[in-house]
């Protein structure tokens, strides 16, 4: 198999691999090329950690209970058997490749345990998908330049990047108890505003809710208070990816967030996608950091590392899809409403590991950082209304005749993230959606 | 007993009351009345909820299974078992409250039971304190109103305090993995800053850092995510107080704090007293909410509650005491450089809470907020040193001949918290402190 810039690729990429699981062979999401993580429950049980193959779900435990993984893959379910992830992505690159590598070859077409895998297989569609880990405190970066130029515009015409921007990843703590997994409605939030026409502020449900698209970045290791992470070994903290709505009430936003940072505009709901890509499945859509565009500014000493610079951004197909209560009693599909990349980074993951640890502060297994809304330089790129309608002024047209400036009660908004390219199976990230309902 | 706006004194409170426990009458900080919860270990075992008494910490779980503790009590202290208070928190005020009652009992002269407690006594100095609770996530509030003015000072002179300041709370998401308790020193962190008269920033130790003096507010039973709490039963919300110093380098902040708030620049290090001062012991020392002068806007009514608004506030004494390298080689003890006092909250702690959850944000068992820097009118009264010396500009004399701007390695903060009224046993928090080591 080919090699990427120290990245390497193993038969666990290879395209023509098949998968014994009905269905797996070509799914959008999950073919078992992918392989992601996740804690799953069926009924009143307790929470288990699985992997998605197709429309199934293994079980991890019940795979490692009948002898089928062992070595460090065994460790690695043993490492899980709290209920919770976090034990699991403590652990590593080794112990998670470890039970990729077995993984794959208990479920590919040639296994000589299909037929003892099969009893131990789910279908999704029944089983409920839990937050994977325990968040123990959650970051949000800002390092969408496109989306950072575009808000900025909005205030500051003149100058939209602010001049940190191009030195450090700008971010900031989130919380951490509201995030919840693809599925939980989101309730539009009470707050304060203030309208520009009156003098004084209101109380009252949000007019100007809105989603943000963005990846989030799960943590394993960790490293301990005071020992930053150097740039060359902040990937290895890296256990993971999912897909992070940051739902902000704009109007809240902007009367409550001087000088401190956004607050309850953001904290009453932030919803991920449940599965973890492993930075092993997105090995093959890994590319040379490209968003910092020549005669910026070089990134000081702790933040620049060659190999992050060759292979340290990610090509991922970002889409925001919308279906309203509208469409829905028309029988229409979800409609798109934009599409994105993960190139539009202008920070790497590693390098806002390394920014977050440079002060001492530590991490934690099972911490999530949010990367910032991931626009593109077009308006249809925008991951956010605020973008896309230029504060509200410019609403966009939907397929039922409807417009939106802003999210209205009854919408459901549902990103999805894919991995593509020439000679590769494409993977995907499987939904992240929740639906608005009224305050 | 007295009772003040509602909040019932009782026997507990009684100034006359003594102590089976040598040396816990007149004991600055732990006297009979005061009774605060903590987590304490010995050597290696485990940790263990524990209340301090004069220099002494009684072993709860050893208390109960000495059959000394019953009914609510007994079902506190078996909710501290895991390690952790956090459970014991959950519970709100009638098990704190029972608690409280049955130790006062066992604890007071005339106990029957005195025999017993004696061999489940630990010398404090012999113990470790560790945090009480597992901290879910850890938010810090601004309503220090002097504090808040002088800050804003240095930066605008003509409007010091944002036109939002007097409508809501202001607070942000703080970092909860970097929280330790007393006695942790605190590395002096690397950071991104640029100085004024370069061109671009550089990376090195944090040539400004500072301390600020707060009270840590512990949350008791927590609300579901989209659940507001109310005014009325904000108050209901808080388990008990601790003291907070929100060590920050002012550097970094001034850098990297444009648009989102700090971040790197606070999360280092954060350092709380580990006793939990609960609601009951601090019963004497409440008063009416007096920072919020004649003529300033009515909170809006999700804020507003009249017995809050006459009982809600606290009557603090609060101290910022150092040592430097120099004082300790010379035998000096500590030297106060600041006294304030918690009655300078522009804002109540169940103003903060109303506020927090007003817009569906979910308070789990253990989380903290911390007020903001508690500074007072005077210079004398500034809770940190960004505002003592004017941002640098004004040293501070110390009685060994040494000026500070900023502080220097091998300074020890100690912040201490009093509550003292005519008719009433003073009470303490114990000492908020930690040491600055090299960066």
């Amino acid at each position: 198999m080919a090699s990427i810039d120290g990245t390497d690729l193993d038969r666990t990429h290879d395209v023509a691999a098949r998968s014994c699981v009905p269905g797996a062979d070509g799914h959008p999401d999950f073919p078992i090329q992918n392989l992601p993580l996740g804690l799953f429950s069926v009924g009143d049980g307790a929470r288990r950690a699985g992997v998605a193959i197709g429309d199934r779900i293994l079980d991890l435990a019940a795979a490692q209970a009948a002898g089928l993984l062992t070595g460090e893959a065994a460790r690695a379910v043993a490492a899980a058997e709290s209920g919770t992830l976090n034990g699991l992505l403590a652990l590593g690159a080794g112990p998670r490749r470890a039970l990729r590598h077995q993984l794959f070859d208990l479920l590919r077409a040639e296994s000589p345990d299909r037929d003892r895998v099969s009893p131990l297989l789910h279908e999704a569609a029944a089983c409920t998908l839990h937050l994977p880990a325990r968040i123990g405190d959650y970051t949000d970066f800002f390092v969408g330049i496109h989306h950072a130029t575009n808000t900025g515009r909005l205030f500051r015409p003149d100058q939209p990047l602010l001049p940190n921007y191009k030195h450090l990843p700008v971010g900031y703590h989130g919380r951490a108890s509201s995030i919840r997994p693809s599925g939980t409605p989101v309730r539009r939030p009470h707050g304060q505003a203030k309208p520009p026409h009156l003098d004084a502020p209101v109380f009252g449900p949000s007019r100007r809710l809105d989603y943000e698209l963005e990846l989030g970045v799960w943590i394993g290791p960790g490293n301990d208070l005071g020992t930053p992470v150097p740039i060359a070994e902040a990937a290895g903290q890296v256990a993971g990816f999912c897909l992070l709505n940051d739902w902000s009430a704009r109007d809240i936003q902007g009367w409550e967030y001087q000088p401190l940072g956004p607050f309850l505009a953001k904290s009453f709901a932030t919803t991920i996608s449940p599965w973890i890509v492993t930075p092993e499945a997105l090995a093959p859509f890994r590319i040379p950091q490209a968003a910092r565009p020549a005669g910026d500014p070089t990134p000081l000493p702790h933040l620049l590392d060659p190999a992050d610079q060759a292979g340290g951004a990610l090509d991922l197909d970002l889409v925001i899809w919308l279906s309203t209560a509208a469409s829905r009693a028309a029988g229409l599909p979800p409609e798109r409403i934009a599409r994105s990349n993960a190139r539009h980074m202008y920070w790497t993951v590693a390098q806002m590991v390394a920014h977050h640890t440079s002060g001492g502060c530590d991490l934690r297994p099972g911490d999530l950082l949010g990367t910032g809304t991931l626009s593109g330089p077009e308006r249809e790129a925008c991951g956010s209304l605020l973008e896309t309608t230029e504060g509200g002024k410019a609403p966009i047209g939907l397929a039922t005749g409807e417009e939106r400036r802003f999210l209205e009660d009854g919408d459901e908004v549902i990103l999805t993230a894919r991995g593509q390219r020439e000679g590769f199976a494409p993977i995907g990230f499987g939904p992240c959606r929740a639906v608005v309902l009224p305050a």
